[in-house]
């Protein structure tokens, strides 16, 4: 019921032409006079090399250093392989069908909509863990889901930092906590653990977040990190990111890059060569580098103050919201859908799970959000 | 035995350093300068594209308006479903997986490498119908292998105009006889009849060829066509393409909307939206439309001279060879293997097949073809 009042509402949305339209329901990051959020020496770049195509196959070593260093895992290259994909989307489906098919993956209780038709799509049986129980995960329930589970394969996506839609983030002390337990378990058994990143960048500290994932490569774990150059380069048309898996084995290093490209060669043959070129281009040149991810700290902090006012005026009028970060506030509440319904007559548009409402505060301005919050007061 | 070597030699090919280097193993398009070959209205439509992305959802009406029109299908627009897909690989992904999943796919003898990894990766069993003999489609021996077939379902492809890697286009007459033997068989079947376009636009007589087509919707018979832009447009590096199905079956066209979207969704999200607006924009505009149309037919002739030149030298040697047009040219000879290693020696890359060896004239200039034919008599 909820995944369709997700697809009619974003539809509803895009369609009402009125000014007094405010769409909080979808993941894009605008900027105060709504046009899209980007980093501009990207974008520069992107220019300089539109007529210029290179062949992907002499630019997929570059482009796999590139995402490695974009992603302060140079330290441990040796245990990293990476590969250009199709958005945060396209990775996904690598690691679903190459690595879960006819089996079962865990995926949070509350979720992104998609995982669902990707996990259709290659036969991947969706077993849930709850995410957040009062606000906090909780390393017992998650524990008691897993451990009634004893095949010889376990696949488990946590959408964290920044999850969609609660925006909460699992620190370091709860990630622990599942790597703890998961390093307990029978070492004959495959542990594919999947992080998708798509929101990484709009977290407080995507570096220490890396840097303990680093620290916790372990044999018997295959972590998969996807990534999405949507969310971070405000590039939502270009379908890039990258995949990438951690791991201490060699075998299974091998076993990734074999996958991989049987996925690429057979799925969209090679990548989107411009925009690859570009993002090496500029991760691989210090200056541009440095530019970059100046470029992509001020957006995460323009982001962030533009959030701190939405959570101000939540206060304000007594609103309750998930503690998080990243592009959504999670509200919870009863009823989701009669509200969402109410908000729509006011060509408000945001979108209804069960336990609450998701606003998206990267796709609003302040304008919006003031008159959004004191709308929101009056059903709350 | 063939597949690794064409691996193999690609490789070689293009970790080859030498001035001497003459790569004919490649099926991209070059100019006599060496630099690629594209089309200059469609490329400024890029430029002026590159920082406006529009929501796909938006440009997906249109861009199905735009390849409707391109390929001259407006006059049966409502027996038509057109999306955008990832390549040609794409387009073959989303119809193998969503049709052709785990039953049989009749393919030519001799055929592009791709095709069986893609059928692999989607479990589809491949069946082979000789494409020539004697140089010649034999209508007779393409009947023989189908007739055994009983399934309720099934699915041929035909690479034409331009076969990869013969060059060889079925004639007017070659296609009607498979139209109609298809209309013979028993319509409870359902037949999926799958037209490979890649290199359509390098034929002699592309309009003829779509409006023989039209004329053969059939009530039971789905024809899919798939196009790809990174050879007409030269845009290698974007990935980008179309999937078309012709039916007279409102069932059917639905169903490909609902798969369609499942496919899109669940492996890449949506579109190349740069190049999807800029195709568009091209396009839907008259003006625009008809430079577009203009260098199209300016490249391919640029291409056929070409490849005039080539044969012209050829028959002047008395080395034999397939009659075809586009990109490629097949000479026949026994132990293509032999032959390919011993030029590789002297810097020179061509792919082997089974009865003969593929000459890519499209990636090599007048220059080069000169050369390249004075060693080929020594060996031939």
């Amino acid at each position: 019921m909820y995944k369709d009042n997700i697809m009619r509402i974003s539809k509803l949305a895009l369609l009402d032409n009125s000014n007094k339209k405010i769409d909080a329901s979808i993941g894009m990051y605008y900027k105060e006079n709504k046009t899209l959020e980007s980093v501009t020496v990207l974008n520069r770049q992107l220019k300089k090399n539109i007529n210029k195509v290179r062949m992907y196959s002499l630019e997929a070593e570059k482009f796999s250093s590139a995402i490695i260093k974009w992603l302060h895992l140079e330290d441990i290259k040796d245990k990293v392989r990476a590969y250009y994909t199709l958005g945060g989307t396209g990775g996904l489906s690598l690691i679903f069908k190459k690595y879960c098919k006819g089996t079962t993956l865990y995926l949070p209780n509350i979720r992104w909509n998609n995982y669902d038709l990707i996990c259709k799509e290659n036969n991947v049986k969706i077993n849930e863990y709850p995410y957040i129980v009062n606000e906090k995960f909780d390393i017992d329930l998650f524990k008691k889901k897993i451990q009634k589970d004893h095949r010889k394969q376990l696949n488990i996506l946590i959408n964290t930092p920044c999850h969609n839609p609660t925006g909460y983030s699992l620190n370091l002390e709860e990630l622990n906590s599942i790597f703890e337990y998961l390093r307990t378990l029978n070492t004959t058994r495959k542990i594919n653990l999947i992080f998708d990143l798509a929101y990484l960048d709009f977290s407080e500290k995507p570096v220490l977040f890396l840097d303990f994932i680093k620290k916790n490569i372990t044999i018997n774990i295959n972590i998969f990190l996807v990534y999405s150059f949507s969310k971070t380069f405000g590039l939502y048309g270009y379908r890039a990111g990258a995949v990438l898996l951690l791991s201490s084995s060699i075998e299974e290093l091998s076993e990734f890059d074999k996958k991989s490209n049987e996925y690429i060669r057979s799925t969209h043959s090679s990548s989107n060569n411009l925009l690859v070129t570009a993002f090496s281009d500029v991760v691989l040149n210090k200056k541009k580098n440095k530019l970059l991810n100046k470029q992509v700290i001020d957006n995460h902090l323009k982001l962030k103050r533009r959030r701190d006012y939405f959570l101000s005026l939540c206060k304000r009028y007594y609103i309750n919201y998930v503690d998080g970060e990243g592009f959504f506030v999670f509200i919870p509440i009863e009823n989701s859908i009669d509200l969402v319904n109410r908000l729509i007559d006011e060509h408000i548009y945001i979108i209804p799970y069960e336990k609450g409402i998701r606003v998206s505060v990267a796709s609003i301005n302040k304008r919006e959000i003031t008159i959004l919050v004191k709308v929101l007061k009056n059903y709350i």
